[in-house]
C-alpha cells in the first residue's frame, strides 16, 4: 500500500470510511480525483463544505433543509393535518417522489434497537407527541420499514399515541407489483391473504 | 427530486460524477456526508484539496508524488536497468503489491485507441522512447492490459523500441491460478497452450 504518496492514502481512506465503498472503490475515486483538473475535483470538496455550513435540521419534523422550519413544514400547500413518520431521510424522498403524498414529515432518525442501544429517547418520538398534542393533526401514517425494528418502532409509537385519539395509519403490506407469486415468501403472502381488498373495477 | 435543498443536490451531483457511482449510491453517500459531524465530514474535502495541492507528476516516469523525481525514480535501491510500462497508476500499484518487481515504472496514461481519439502522440511514449536512448536500460516490460488496446499499444511501443536494441517482454498469458480449465474460454486456453512451460519440480 506504500506504493502511493502519503495524501492519496489519506484520501483513499476517507473515500473508504463511506457506506458501501470498499478499498478498491476508494482507490478508483481517488484515482478520478487525481486524473481531474484541479477546479473540478475542487468542486466536490466545495460541495461537501456548503452542505455542512448550509444545512440545518428542521426543528419540527428533522427534515434536512437550508432553511428552519424546512421546506416542506413550511410550505403552506401542504396538509398540516397528517404526519408522515420514517426512519430516515432517504425515505422522505423515497415518499416524495411517488408524487402521492401531500402531508408533513417527522423523521424519526433511526428505529427502536435495544440491541444497538437504540432507545424510544434516542429517536424523536417526544418531538412526535409534542407536535400532535398542540396541532389539529387527524392521521399519524407510521411509515417505518416493514422489518421487525421498524414494526416494534411504530408498535411503540401507535401506544404513545393511542391516548391523543388521533388516527394511527401504517403502510400496507401485500405482495410488491410486478411480482410472481410463486417467488414471494410465506410471510409476504400471508400479509397479502390477510390484508386482501375488494376488488375494483377500474 | 426537488425534496432536497439545493446544496444537498449538489453534492449529489458531485458524487454521481465519479465512475461507478449511480444516483442511488450518490444519494446514499451524501446522507452519510449529512449525518456526519462536521469535523468529520471535512476530513473527505481536505483530503481532496490535500491531494490537488501536493500530488504531482513525475516528470520521469509519469507516476503522481509528492515529490518530483516520484519516490520510485529517486529511491536508489531500485533496479533501473529495467522499466515497465503500464497504462495507468492503478496498474502501478497493482504490480507493487506483488513484491516481485524492483524496478522503474512508465506510466502511459491509457492506451491507443484510435476511435475514442487516443492516439500514440497523447500517450506518454515520447518520454518513454527518451528514457530508453539516454539511461541505460536493459529490459522494458509491456504491461499494458491483455485486450485489444493493450495489444495495440505493446505492439506500437515494440516496433519504437525495436531499433534501440533493448530487450522487451510482455507479461505471460494464461489460466488465471485459481480457476478451471472447464470455465476458461477458448482464447485464454490457447494462450495456456501455446506458452506452455517446461514443468519444474518444486
Amino acid at each position: 500500500m506504500n506504493a502511493y504518496p502519503q495524501s492519496i492514502i489519506k484520501l483513499m481512506n476517507e473515500f473508504g470510511k463511506m457506506p458501501g465503498i470498499g478499498q478498491k472503490t476508494a482507490e478508483r475515486l481517488a484515482c478520478y480525483i487525481l486524473k481531474q483538473p484541479v477546479e473540478e475535483a475542487m468542486q466536490l470538496a466545495y460541495a461537501i463544505r456548503d452542505v455542512k455550513k448550509f444545512i440545518k435540521t428542521c426543528s419540527i419534523c428533522f427534515n434536512v433543509s437550508e432553511k428552519d422550519p424546512c421546506h416542506i413544514c413550511s410550505n403552506t400547500q401542504r396538509d398540516n393535518s397528517v404526519i408522515c413518520v420514517i426512519e430516515q431521510l432517504a425515505d422522505l424522498l423515497t415518499i416524495e417522489k411517488t408524487g402521492k403524498y401531500n402531508g408533513l414529515y417527522h423523521v424519526l432518525q433511526g428505529h427502536i434497537s435495544p440491541l444497538d442501544g437504540i432507545s424510544p429517547e434516542s429517536l424523536t418520538i417526544e418531538g412526535l407527541l409534542q407536535r400532535v398534542k398542540s396541532n389539529h393533526v387527524e392521521e399519524v401514517i407510521l411509515a417505518t420499514n416493514l422489518n421487525m425494528e421498524g414494526d416494534a418502532t411504530a408498535l411503540y409509537i401507535h401506544k404513545q399515541l393511542h391516548s391523543l385519539g388521533v388516527r394511527v395509519t401504517r403502510l400496507a403490506r401485500g405482495l410488491p407489483t410486478g411480482s410472481y407469486l410463486e417467488y414471494a415468501n410465506t410471510a409476504i403472502v400471508s400479509d397479502a391473504i390477510s390484508g386482501r381488498n375488494e376488488m375494483r373495477s377500474s
